[in-house]
């Protein structure tokens, strides 16, 4: 256990070294590193991992060396793009407990800009917020991480045991950047990933599924409209359909005891449509993108069924699509849920660095959203825990991470690597 | 009127090239002359027109010239490559009635690919029906034009009579290539129009208007969806409400009396739609394009306040749309509809012509959807005719023409251009 002196130094390391980690935050915010378009963020990661000793590996994401393994998603994009990197702090003897300290460095789309009070990917600071697309999702716990191994530097410290700091991509669509890091051979005696949770633990996370659904249409000239199908229409049918899934699937929450008396864990969004060629024809063909969430220990090949299932009978209700069913790709996340279990050690002090800093019990949440966590947990037998920063707009609109709250989480990360890595002296 | 051995003449000099005829459809089915890309077919039209011997007038629409004219829709595309091609035939001393031939190039998108059975812009003949994209729509129209002039020349004659042959752009979207003949000074005793009308005369045609309505929604987290506003589902519940309007509109067609016994005159047709971004996140925006009939004499600006109150109202009924009103772009067609009025020596004529080709009397429709007849009949006093040959899945899947019906309607129009313009030896 740290002493109250060792405590007190490394909570003032960290806010000696504050504005260098709100500096290197901003920077990560302005390279533009949503899906295809992470490698210069990573290349930029993998110089500031260099410049802090640490052992630096870059790796392109390879499809063919994880497409065997539990936890992958489909991929329906080029990965020409896609690297992971991860630093490495290996001791000379390693005493401590290892540890992955891991975040993502993908950002989803912004959304229309004219919207945007500034343009997302400008920093700015108002009022203690720092703005911009994946300052809170999660650039800020990642710049978290180096600036916790920095705070111990500054004191002459560093970790007693193997670190890794892993920079990974495809967070946000299918986790098979976090994936890769498994097949790459990463292991450690936990993991630490500071999403922005609102100063809370991830207890309990749902799991994901997206799939696209292609409706077609019977096309013909908008003068005789009523002969023909209309794809985008017909769509709605579909959608409405789901709906119903979703109030079913939240309905069942009694049998998922983490969910039991969460508000509406299962959400499912219709996120993206595209369809038609010209406003005097009607429509051959609509498509739309859908994320559903699933309960942790829910099947996913049984999920599937029951959406196909749900789908299927919505297009028997359509005289032209009961003999042209819509086809259903799945095309990103295929994410079971996970529950942090056999981590109780490093929840407690995670809990103990919590309080010391915040001065309240460490809270622990379900969320309805999804996390890299499940791979180390569910894959590797790694416990997981998601702890970060308060955040507002996530996926959102004017996107903005809280830095008070920032500087409290990265304390108690330090403090927590402290423990769980015990320290040497540089 | 024509005596019986040139009448018999006339249409065994039709027949005897109607192969060449058939050949230049094909020609000109090759070119995928959809929006923005009519000027290489164009290129092709003005060649076949300088190799008859007329005198070709080939000019980019200047949209400044015609913003100012009635009948203008706006323009939101690039017409740098909108050409007309316009091949006039004018005889030493004209004695006849003059005409104009009028015929556009542009063909509409063709939809998914695949739900072809083969490629569109690759002609095919099979069991007497040309098919392939524009072929019906009215690429079959325009070659006859140039067979009519053809089949004369054939028999050694020439219309007696001004006649130009116009090859247009922009019909399928705002009509400003025929508007821009117009303003480029081209007018005529009448003018036909060999639309795909299945051997039959329009005598009513109804305007359109398009529009683009755009929606805006609260982009959230999906995990925390319940918080935000789907642009994409929004959009369905205004599309329900222009629906509403359509039927609305309908159930008014005792008022316009060509449409007081047309099943259906008026079809809103959501033909193309787009929103979000990424599947877990809510959308923040969705745009969809609308066209919809209105009725010969009812007032655009009406019809416009008329949606516009629709689509605000159903704006109301939605907590976040009430705030924030969706946009209405008007994006293409403001066409009024039109009546063919002070045409009837030309109606009879054409009606003569065509019991002589097919043995029946000329029907006469009220059409459901619209043609540049509008701006010769509306705004320059020329009564426009429109009569062409059966095609089927025009705007649809493998769109095709009954070629048996072109070279019928060709005889009868050129038995119409004989009788029209009068006839002198070349």
């Amino acid at each position: 256990m740290l002493d109250a002196a060792l405590t007190t130094a490394i909570m003032s390391a960290v806010d000696t070294g504050f504005d260098a980690q709100v500096a290197l935050t901003e920077e990560l915010v302005r390279f533009p590193s949503v899906r295809g378009a992470e490698h210069t963020a990573q290349d930029f990661v993998a110089a500031e991992l260099r410049a802090r000793g640490l052992a630096v590996d870059r790796w392109r994401i390879d499809v063919d060396a994880i497409r065997h393994m539990p936890g992958f998603s489909p991929v329906h994009v080029n990965y020409d793009n896609a690297f992971n990197v991860v630093g490495s702090h290996r001791p000379h003897h390693a005493k401590g407990r290892s540890l992955i300290l891991n975040g993502h460095i993908d950002v989803v789309p912004v959304g229309p800009l004219d919207m945007w009070t500034t343009p997302p990917f400008v920093p700015r600071i108002d009022q203690g917020w720092l703005y911009g697309r994946g300052g809170g999702d999660m650039k800020a716990g990642l710049a978290g991480c180096l600036a916790a191994i920095d705070a111990l530097a500054r004191l002459g410290y560093r970790p007693a045991a193997d670190v890794h700091i892993q920079s990974v991509v495809e967070e946000e669509c299918t986790g098979n950047g976090a994936l890769a890091c498994l097949e790459r051979g990463y292991r450690a005696d936990a993991a630490l990933i500071p999403e922005p949770m609102w100063n809370q633990l991830i207890r309990a996370q749902v799991g994901v599924l997206w799939f696209q659904v292609h409706v077609s249409g019977v096309p013909v000239h908008v003068r005789e409209a009523c002969a023909g199908a209309n794809a985008i229409e017909a769509a709605y049918g579909i959608m409405q359909a789901l709906h119903e899934l979703e109030e079913d699937w939240n309905a069942r929450r009694g049998d998922y005891p983490p969910y039991a008396t969460v508000e509406h864990p299962i959400n499912l969004n219709i996120g993206k449509i595209a369809g038609g060629d010209w406003p005097s024809s009607v429509p051959a063909w609509c498509v739309f993108d859908v994320r559903v969430a699933i309960y942790p220990g829910q099947d996913i090949a049984a999920a599937k069924a029951e959406i196909e299932a749900v789908i299927r009978d919505a297009a028997r209700a359509n005289r032209f699509l009961a003999n042209n069913p819509p086809k259903i790709v799945y095309h990103g996340f295929e994410a079971e849920g996970y529950v942090l279990r056999d981590g109780e050690e490093a929840v407690a002090l995670l809990g103990r660095a919590h309080r010391h800093v915040f001065g309240d019990t460490l809270r622990e949440i379900a969320t309805t959203g999804t996390t890299d966590a499940r791979f180390f947990g569910l894959y590797a037998g790694i416990p997981a825990l998601v702890y970060g920063p308060n955040a507002e707009s996530i996926h959102g609109l004017d996107e903005r991470v809280e830095l008070e709250s920032v500087r409290r989480c990265t304390q108690a990360m330090t403090l927590f690597i402290a423990e769980w890595c015990g320290l040497e002296k540089v």
